[in-house]
């Protein structure tokens, strides 16, 4: 009988950087094809029923027909990531599955474990393709035009694995599944601060991506006086440390993780500067409210300077509060806290279709998306515990 | 007989980005190899030896012998640059000496045209390697482990182009040139403001390129609180909010243009942002306490977010003051202005062997490596009959 832990094991050398000790298991890309085999594998040993849908999400099916009970996550990472995201709530699916039928359990509805495929969206920028496609929240045309850093495009990537294009698209399992619960490594520290090991997700917060381009005037680093300057990556530095003042401020986050530079030579004024923007809020209103005081601040510091700045959305998530009755039977059952999360997941998406839960799973480091991202084995045990009792009591 | 626009606008297409309309034209890239080739055409036309050394330095001799008058600069650019910056210099050496012999003109030692190899350093990181191998300033093993953003090495370029890597280092040229002149748009507004379309350098600022390594801790940027944060990004919005106060009240300069994140993720605080830092002052301790007063902000703003900082100097070069003699006879031979810059320039690396002046000509704009740098027509033959001064008047 497997263990959390002892599953994790099996997965620990796919895609690690022996350097940093992160994972790069990017969709379609070698490390998460060997996650995919290894699902089947896992699977096809416990005599489900392995299918995949047009989209590349791995469904395995224990028992068929209607109003199943769908439990799992995601193999794949973002770049650098730790090895609990997504894969913790996959291998405490099967492993919660072998604690009850070790004891027996014959579930009165189907039971089905999922792998859904390229949650973080690290390769193609847009996050939870697999279950936005399936539930349709994503067009096909829009997903398949996706590109790499590399201009390959999603249907380019999928075709060169043997997939088909046409295919992608919503997936009919949808209509069989009556619930959905994911478990996941807490990312932050709620759970760590407290005596409970597994919690019970309320709400995830509304997010948003936005790009900001910040244009100047190119010149010679060496020789153009500082006032004679319309330099746009002081713009930059202005909005960073707003960003950062009002998220604190207002008990909201905002990060900028990604930039790029134009030309990007050390001895040349940039004219362009394209950075990211990551805003989360407790709220819709108040995630507005902050992307808007950034973008005030920032608009402020560029005209200081004679620089260009324009804000594109480019892609805004709204809150997702998950099904109350499913959450506080979950709690009840458990007696488990309940907590929101500021980090999207395919729950999120399935929650529009179909009632779903989180359960999350203790981080004593609250660090996620990071090699020291982390969950000790008895958490992890006490994650596979509250899983099989949920499932019990569910199917 | 050539003008100095009439040879510009047969270059006008060599490695020009049509978008954009600037120049990437890279050490032994497709355009710099066709600039070479046209370098060559015209020295043969006029008659002219052309000599290349081992560096790829090309050299068209008029005439032979020792105590040689060489005059010229570069045709390579940084990646997005305008169009003068190099090759006036070499097109206006062609014209005045197509004005000088015109008239008959016989001098009375040999003077050569000088194409210097890769002034820029936009694809191996260090500037002037063709003049600082040529005078031993920078080492052939140094110079050939030097590799571009592909991971090519000088060496290998060198060697695709059917050069001997073996051949590289000081040059023998060199001990037969008794002076040097070279001729260079302005890379700012000195001449701008004035009355005069040519000025005599007095000297070259010093300047150092700086490598900022600011490490922080990876986390989730959607669930981790601002408190719970070590996000270098912080630190570096205010490394470059600092470089730009400081340098502006001192009257020097410092400019952030190229910087690199890691994992460069959206929704991932990095763990480390290296920066590169452009500083340049108007004497030796003057840099010292730029570069150290910036580093000093740097680190107390990581100490507040509980990051980490480290400086390196990747290259800092001394300041250049031009020969005293040979500036002031050319500055009252042209009744020109004396002007400081803030720009390295081969010329600063010859005149620690032989007696080096500089002239600049006029630029609107002040603008330089950019599209729009820039020099009117009537500045250009300015500068041309200004140079075919100096050349009859050293020669």
């Amino acid at each position: 009988m497997a263990t959390a832990t002892g599953l994790l094991a099996e997965l620990a050398p796919i895609g690690r950087d022996r350097g940093t000790g992160g994972y790069d298991r990017l969709a379609w890309e070698a490390p998460t094809l060997e996650l995919r085999e290894w699902f089947a594998a896992e699977a096809t040993r416990r005599g489900f029923d392995l299918t995949e849908d047009g989209n590349g999400n791995q469904l395995a099916w224990w028992g068929h027909g209607d109003d199943a009970l769908l439990v799992g996550s995601h193999l794949d990472s973002v770049r650098g990531g730790g090895a609990y995201d997504g894969p913790l709530g996959v291998v405490s699916t099967f492993a919660a599955l072998d604690l009850l039928r070790a004891r027996g359990f014959a579930p009165s509805r189907p039971v089905v474990v999922a792998n859904f495929t390229d949650e973080e969206g690290a390769r193609f920028g847009v996050a939870c393709v697999g279950s936005r496609l399936a539930t349709g929240a994503l067009s096909a045309e829009r997903a398949l035009g996706l590109r790499d850093q590399d201009g390959t495009t999603l249907a380019e990537a999928m075709a060169a694995q043997g997939r088909d294009p046409a295919a992608v698209g919503p997936s009919d399992w949808l209509g069989q599944v009556g619930a959905f619960v994911e478990l996941h490594v807490e990312q932050g520290r709620h759970l760590a601060d407290g005596e409970a090991a597994v919690g019970v997700a309320s709400a995830i917060w509304p997010h948003g991506r936005y790009r900001l381009d910040l244009t100047g005037e190119p010149n010679h680093a060496g020789t153009t006086a500082m006032v004679d300057r319309h330099d746009p990556m002081l713009s930059y530095a202005a909005a960073v440390l707003a960003a950062a003042r009002i998220a604190e401020e207002t008990g909201q986050r905002a990060t900028f993780g990604r930039i790029q530079v134009l030309p990007g030579n050390t001895n040349a004024i940039p004219v362009l500067v394209q950075a990211w923007l990551d805003a989360r809020a407790d709220s819709e209103p108040a995630l507005e409210q902050l992307v808007g005081q950034i973008l005030a601040e920032t608009r402020q510091a560029a005209a200081a300077h004679g620089t260009g700045v324009d804000l594109t959305a480019e892609s805004v998530t709204a809150a997702v509060a998950f099904d109350a009755a499913l959450r506080d039977r979950l709690a009840g059952l458990l007696g488990a806290p309940t907590l929101p999360t500021g980090a999207g997941h395919d729950a999120g998406i399935l929650a529009a279709r179909v009632p779903t839960a989180m359960l999350f799973v203790r981080n004593p480091t609250g660090v996620s998306h990071a090699p020291s991202e982390f969950a000790t084995p008895d958490d992890c045990e006490a994650g596979v515990a509250a899983l099989a009792r949920v499932i019990e009591n569910l199917a």
